[in-house]
């Protein structure tokens, strides 16, 4: 399938997994994919450099953060996200609604849309499906994403049909909206890249009929690719798994699917198991700048006394730049002693990690063995406690 | 002159100033230098790398942090400072005397030592000469510092005189427990660099006379090489200037002479001019934490808000990664949300600034032009006010 500076071609597939290209107007990302998440115009604690160090091809940016601060239209008059940041790769940006019901104050929502207070200075605003959309357009990532009603879990089948229900109307609207944007007959809003794609997202909860009906008419719109939303919300694993695992028959082989806000090394891998293609999430960063790192023998807290005269690398099979020069007594101490370094070093360690392990999930797929793959990730990194 | 391990070669004069190359155990430096302040083991903000591609050849480490946290005892069974952090080239530490008479809780000095309380967990220690040198040797830097006492600024003549002479009666202490580790008769002390040089310090507040006496007595009990303290302490600059190009004289031409604190970028052109060749200053890397630019233009406050909007890089004629990379706009953003990042783009940059002035101050001595370096330098940078 092909759209204007958009284009998706599988080049493997193994079982449900598959990999990929997805081609922006800021250059192609090799999927399976993970997205770091760089809230505010910036991936917590490493550069841009160090980013397409550790393998990064594509980043995410929050529009709830941007739009309040330092605001689209500053970004737009600048040129877009990709200027002002300095960052040549493509973007994702979300599209606001989950900060929204998270990180907002008196947050109020009816159809029109979502009526919050910003958590900086209290201030008033409305986030409706169309103006997600603008903001996406003035902020001009590769890919924005839909506004979609944001449920908390668990949730009652009533509750949850009425919101994806919603959701859906809501999609029509952002739809709508991104047409006359690509159009160019909104006033007052600066579209700073025209080949932007916009994604669809499919909620419903942990209910399968929902999620059925929610991807069939979120297909039946039309847009250049589609995300399941809703999931990694505290629900067990395998509830998601099994959510994941009978959503993707439903949306189309030929475009990208992104699952959103997901999630741990183990997600990832059961996930792609399970046909998805794209990923985001803030674990790898923000447990970094707690002190703890993702290795290939699983999870271990630098904070941890017993690593205070540990020469070992935090994970000796790393080719990382931390785990080259930095021991986990060196981290420690960084750590212990509030240094931010410690905060960089953990993040390019933890991002190199995630970003390896789609490295790896993706020559499985080439070479037919991603079930051996899926294996053996499990038996060496998922199974092992935390500081074994 | 060549002591083990150590070892200084003047390569150029132009009036009083001097290019020249320090060689240590761990690699050679080029002089005048400044070293970047490694507190505790780090550079905030910036790791061992982008410290080398700014051109750090040599770091400075605090030994008061360092022995307080993570202890010199944990680092020398790592095998010194430089396997610890993974660093390298040449590392300076100081006493740790300044520290603990800026730092340390209810600190009392008496002719054995100083007697504090950690600023960490109010534990009491004594620092005395020898301990100061053993700490110093179980970090295993390429260069000590001995104890002297720091005298709070102003003071009258008969306490300058009285805090200088008991700094040369600890150097003469701090000398004999030198040579006592190197003929390895100290038990329970692990030295870990046998090359390791040891600098006397010259004191005597701003009084020539005292300064001059400082001077004569601290060579004559013999160091591999001098520092100037008790500078930088709330003096004028000229007064600071006087006091460095009436003490240099005293001291050996074939040794490096060391500026302790040390300054602005001004500071500097006038202390080359008087015969320095080392400095260091936390001023580069706190000012950049606080979002204060160096520029060849004067300095600029990045969160001042008519950065918001200008996408110029911090310094246009500035070639380091942040001001090839970022406008102020962006950067005012990143310190504006409280981005760690910010941290490191400024600091790079600052950092950056300050070696490169080195690298120009170097290039003037050796091509024999420093005066028209020196006078087209303050026409450009000294002399612009802040946000110009």
């Amino acid at each position: 399938m092909s759209d204007a500076g958009f284009d998706f071609e599988l080049t493997h597939t193994d079982g449900r997994a598959r990999r990929g290209v997805l081609t922006t107007p800021h250059g192609a990302v090799e999927t399976p994919a993970f997205m770091p998440v760089g809230t505010q115009g910036a991936v917590k604690g490493v550069t841009h450099r160090e980013l397409k160090e550790v393998g990064a091809e594509i980043i995410l940016g929050n529009t709830y953060h941007l739009y309040l601060r330092p605001g689209d239209d500053l970004i737009a008059r600048r040129g877009g996200l990709h200027a002002f940041i300095g960052w040549d790769r493509p973007i994702l940006t979300d599209s606001g609604g989950y900060q929204v019901f998270s990180l907002a104050a008196r947050r109020t929502i009816d159809e029109e849309g979502a009526r919050f207070k910003s958590h900086l200075d209290g201030s008033a605003h409305l986030l409706t499906p169309e103006r997600a959309a603008d903001i996406q357009a003035q902020l001009g990532s590769d890919i924005a994403m839909v506004l979609d009603e944001c449920l908390a879990h668990p949730a009652e089948l009533p509750a949850a049909r009425a919101s994806m229900e919603r959701t859906l109307r809501w999609a029509r609207r952002a739809r709508t909206r991104m047409e006359a944007l690509r159009a160019g007959t909104v006033d007052g809003v600066t579209v700073t890249n025209p080949g932007q794609a916009q994604f669809g997202i499919v909620q419903g909860s942990v209910f399968p009929g929902l999620r059925e009906e929610s991807a069939r008419e979120t297909v039946a719109i039309g847009f250049e690719a589609y995300a399941i939303g809703g999931l990694s919300v505290g629900e067990p694993a395998d509830v998601m798994y099994d959510i994941v695992g009978l959503t993707t028959p439903w949306l189309p082989e030929d475009r990208p699917r992104y699952l959103m806000g997901t999630g741990t090394p183990g997600d990832l891998v059961e996930s792609v198991a399970r046909g998805i293609d794209l990923f985001d999430c803030v674990l790898p960063t923000r447990n970094a700048r707690n002190g703890q790192l993702f290795t290939s023998a699983g999870r271990i807290n630098i904070k941890n006394a017993r690593y205070a005269e540990d020469d070992r690398p935090p994970d000796p099979s790393c080719g990382c730049y931390t785990c080259r020069t930095c021991s986990r007594a060196y981290l420690r101490h960084l750590f212990t002693a509030g240094e931010i370094n410690a905060s960089t070093l953990n993040t390019l360690h933890n991002l190199h990690f995630y970003l390896d392990t789609m490295r790896g999930i993706r020559d499985a797929i080439a070479f037919g063995r991603f079930e051996s793959f899926r294996l053996a990730f499990h038996e060496r990194v998922s199974r092992q406690p935390v500081d074994s």
